[in-house]
């Protein structure tokens, strides 16, 4: 299956990207608004998965080429670019494409950071919003801390949450997640419930904050 | 310690209570609004420990008299009961007495359930808010499924979070949450950040709601 993962060369892109080419044989393809940035990125995942063994071809193009025929469209922007990056791309999405978003809007004052919740409901509800209605949103991957899902030395052994309101497409990134190694994909229901899954990042930033010993936090539900 | 229960004849109090009374050497009191109901409960609880070979004294009173003289008072009642019950206890609580708000506010539609966040920020805030100034308030035990807490035959295996802006206090109820067998008390920071804490209650129940097999769950932050 073709993944593209717009915003590929930030840290949940990269994560995603090297999980996805290391431990499957799905085609991952980088996006970014710099075509130029995107491609200097796949080049490093390449490069680092060669360095273990894998050699996998990543290409990296502008967003909207990088969407284009892509089964799976991860949307790796923050929050503020996530309404933008969908504009940017709408006409190479079609009915087969499903849109994925991990984003999650935060604030920060002295005691940490909080979930800054948008007018929509949650930023998952503000991407389904501006996305075509027949493109199916799912988001996943929010909680998922960076630095550790781009280390492929680390073990995972964590959850991830699931929100959408289409049943196959939620099935299809469901299976995605079960793909990666010590990832457990959980079903968290419809759209309407991603404010509770959104607001788990900055929970599990404050506690990596507060407590020696935890850093690059993530959940189990048990 | 003494410990009070207030709504201690509620689930989540009957779980803390036998919890306290199976694993520590904690006096542990139960309040209800009514004490006879108090009483009849706290016999329950007595004779529950004591088919598992554990004699243990557990008294019940009306609120007031529960808190009265109790080092540590925790508030297992409904949200929209927290603020009445603090007010009802006011004039029971000293310099020495511990407040631990375990509430939160949820609405449900027909998606699962929501944190349904109070004006004042949180509930934790709202119990802050009530309680006279002198008087320390600590978010925990938000995210303890009450069946599982109350049977003693369940590891508990999961983590609680804590909220206070009084370090001793928090280190108080970090040490008592300690005390329960499998239970990891975590620091999640000031009173700022209570309605991430809270917000996890929600999301707990959708997921157990949505995946097969799992149910009265708990966290782990790993």
């Amino acid at each position: 299956m073709r993944i593209a993962l717009l915003g590929g060369t930030g840290d949940i892109g990269e994560g995603l990207a090297l999980r996805w080419a290391y431990h499957t044989d799905h085609e991952v393809v980088i996006g970014s608004r710099d075509p130029e940035k995107a491609r200097a990125k796949a080049e490093e995942y390449e490069t680092e998965l060669s360095s273990r063994g894998v050699d996998r071809k990543i290409n990296g193009f502008e967003n909207a080429m990088a969407a284009d025929r892509a089964r799976v469209v991860v949307l790796a922007v923050p929050a503020y670019h996530a309404t933008d990056t969908v504009e940017s791309i709408a006409d190479s999405l079609d009915d087969e494409t499903i849109l994925v978003t991990p984003a999650t809007g935060m604030k920060r004052d002295d005691d940490g950071f909080h979930y800054n919740r948008p007018g929509a409901g949650s930023v998952t509800q503000l991407v389904a919003n501006a996305a075509p209605e027949t493109v199916p949103v799912v988001g996943a991957f929010h909680n998922l801390a960076a630095g550790r899902l781009a280390d492929l030395d680390t073990d995972l052994g964590i959850d991830t949450l699931l929100v959408a309101d289409d049943p196959d497409a939620k099935d299809i990134v469901s299976l995605l997640a079960d793909d990666i190694d010590g990832l457990r994909p959980l079903d968290a229901g419809g759209l309407n419930n991603a404010a509770e899954v959104e607001s788990l990042t900055p929970l599990l930033i404050n506690v990596a904050m507060h407590n020696d010993g935890l850093h690059d936090l993530g959940v189990r539900f048990e």
